[in-house]
């Protein structure tokens, strides 16, 4: 046994600490492979994890935090040299209060268990994304998750009061407001939502809950072009004001390749450029309905919407979403690249195009699929090349990068909108940061985790 | 010429930088006597903040930044040995984009200016507050400004997007995102929104505005107790869900002594606990007024609400308003202490009660007036002791402090909603958060102001 690992066992047992063949695991949601790691610490309590940290801290030992493993930029992966630290364990919801919007939960609840837990009292968490039946409530925030519901409520980050963290070197730092308004100096959970674990370990959340919504409205819609999707998403901006919960944009190409023969069912023309899956939460039953009615009916009359479909049923309601969410049908053969990257809005026609130009005259069959959350400014994308010259895959990937992001500097955009950067990533991180600012990240990093413990590696890279 | 005077003129020009007498201006909004300083600078651009920024680094020269002056905390009013760094030149607005949602602005631009021009185009910023005439967007985001309408956009910080920023020794740090989603790696504008100018001064800022709602529906209600109060504000958060945008408490106490002959008009009975001014902004012409008063009735006849006063034009909805905000009635006489507290809704009712019995038990003629933005945790209250042993103001504002603080402590209250430290609470600030915390805090100072030139003193005190 090790000498660190001994002196975990010791300081928190060995039914918290384990190693070897006894960490059954899968490397990760996207790799089958069993976990490498030095050890599995799976805490129940702050002060194990505060002394787990100390340990490794004292040892300058590589400490990997583990949530839900659905991390889409191969953040949370472990490296052989590094201890697990996982938040499974410490996943109690310890309170839900209706009157102040707020609920206290350990760092591994899991999302989907919260929201429900929130829906038996009547309330809602409102964040919301396709991993929720396994991604953990700590790594939506140390991630700050965005997903489907952000243009109404927010990133994960406006949905925190408050936080526990353990830093580097074990201290604990309880930040638990639950106020929505607190200027007592500064905001220090700031510094632990969206760093991906790299200054400190999230072990408790406050966050916030809302009345859960009474009535939904929901349409997909069809347009022709991109100056009708702008004008459609001001316009309900404005008519829906703060009920427009979703607006979510499928290029044509996209819509097509989801709802081929055998994938999700088509239930209006194919043909059309821009599809929209829009809708409203609300609390007026009687007047909701109108409300959203009206306003699709006047873009008809304009001609902003050129078609549409209204679901009957809540199982209707389901089967439209699918066509947003289930995307199985473009994901062989591989090798496909998926994108998450943010622009401004009237950038994003333009870019569009750069970017299908450019990779066409690359890879004459590259397909290119696009959707996206356009009001927070969020596009998705996958490119598959079809190269007949027989590049390995990282090389295709990394001609695909070069092109998406190399455009996307030109416009001021983000490498990445919600996923983060962890080890993706890194090498682009310049394509949307300065150098002053990265610099100023790495003083952040040294002076925080002055061992370079935490993470190591993670988005920032050498220090 | 002090030597420092004189490399200020050198580095920027004597059009930028002023002194003695010619610095023709009051302390701060709330001291008329004229300001001390060591001189005045008032750049133009970033590039002079940023050198008249280097220069003082390398003297240690401290440097005091202002902006309208308006502050409650006493953080910007100069002390002698200080230079004055004021905005008020950068006041340009630079872009409006309605498609994108955003506005580009100088730090020093008046928060009624980008009010106004964002009203000229439809659209709306919604950070609001008593001092929009005379506060900056740079001041309202150092200080993470909160106001009015925070219930439903948030406070500053959810408002800005983007921010350039010049440090200590003057490296320009420009973060100016306009995407609601960005998360390549660490969101560095957090370390300058609501750290009151100790970690950077704030030169421009990407902030997001909205479509302007096209309809207003107000009322000033009467309730009975608190637990009515509770319960109106979760009816109207689910059933007006996104479209509440105010919705303000006064205790019976305080409305009363706002409404006396020569100030404000009562539009109701006197004699009521509690009296709310509620307000839903939407863009549903058609049917957001139903929505308002089906919840109104509803509220009526379980008896939540016992009196209401629906305004029936914009000039009634004005002076429904005025009751709310002008207080100038019980200022005189003085000494009157003003609060801006936070603490969780299901607590304040006791906490109101167990203040005001031991303010009375101190002082038997104490006077207290309390209000709040309570659906955000935040109290505003007045205490007047009316002390008969002729104490100084001093010591009767501590010893009002230790009973204010002192019983919030009890309930994980903050000690500043949303005004600040500044200078006034830097004692209180450990009321409010932890040992660890405040190491935390000082830690960041000196890592990003190593020679202690910003604010110097300002919401931490000594290093």
């Amino acid at each position: 046994m090790s000498k660190i690992l001994e002196l975990l066992v010791d300081a928190v047992g060995a039914n918290v600490v384990i190693s070897g063949d006894e960490m059954d695991r899968a490397t990760s949601y996207w790799d089958a492979t069993p976990t490498q790691a030095v050890a599995l610490a799976r805490p129940k309590t702050t002060e194990q994890v505060s002394k787990i940290l100390a340990i490794c801290n004292e040892h300058g030992h590589p400490v990997i935090t583990q949530g839900g493993l659905t991390n889409c930029v191969h953040s949370a992966e472990a490296q052989k040299e590094e201890i697990i630290l996982s938040l499974e364990r410490m996943n109690e919801i310890e309170s839900i209060d209706i009157t102040g919007g707020t609920a206290t939960v350990g760092a591994g609840v899991i999302l989907q268990t919260l929201q429900e837990a929130c829906l038996e009292q009547d309330m809602l968490f409102p964040l919301d994304l396709g991993a929720r039946g396994s991604c953990t409530v700590g790594g939506n925030v140390a991630t700050n998750a965005g997903g489907i519901n952000v243009l109404r409520y927010g990133m994960a980050r406006q949905l925190v009061l408050g936080l526990e963290a353990v830093m580097a070197d074990g201290t604990v730092l309880s930040s638990m407001n639950q106020m929505l308004k607190n200027n007592s100096a500064y905001d220090l959970k700031q510094l632990f939502i969206g760093t991906e674990g790299t200054l400190g370990v999230i072990t408790r959340i406050n966050v916030r809950i809302f009345p859960k919504p009474t009535t939904t409205n929901a349409a997909m819609l069809a347009l022709q072009d991109f100056d009708s999707v702008t004008k459609l998403l001001n316009r309900a901006q404005r008519d829906l004001a703060g009920n427009l919960s979703a607006f979510e944009v499928m290029w044509g190409d996209h819509y097509r390749a989801v709802t081929v023969e055998g994938a999700n069912r088509s239930p209006m023309s194919r043909d059309y450029n821009y599809y929209i899956m829009m809708e409203t939460e609300g609390g007026d039953t009687a007047n909701d309905e109108a409300g959203f009615m009206s306003l699709l009916e006047s873009c008809f009359e304009e001609e902003i919407i050129i078609d549409a479909v209204i679901p009957k049923s809540e199982s209707e309601r389901i089967a439209l979403w699918d066509i947003r969410e289930n995307f199985e049908a473009i994901l062989e053969p591989k090798p496909i690249f998926l994108y998450d990257v943010s622009l401004p809005i009237i950038e994003m026609d333009n870019y569009i195009n750069t970017v299908e130009q450019q990779l066409k005259d690359k890879w004459t069959d590259c397909e290119f699929y696009v959707l996206g959350h356009i009001a927070d400014g969020n596009l998705h994308f996958f490119i598959r090349p079809n190269d007949k010259a027989d590049k390995t895959a990282e090389q295709l990937h990394y001609d695909s990068d070069e092109i998406v992001y190399g455009e996307l500097q030109k416009v001021n955009g983000a490498v990445s909108a919600e996923h983060g950067i962890g080890m993706e990533k890194r090498a682009w991180l310049k394509y949307s940061r300065s150098e002053e600012e990265i610099k100023l990240m790495k003083l952040l990093k040294r002076t925080l985790d002055t061992n370079n413990i935490l993470n190591r590696g993670r988005v920032l890279g050498d220090l």
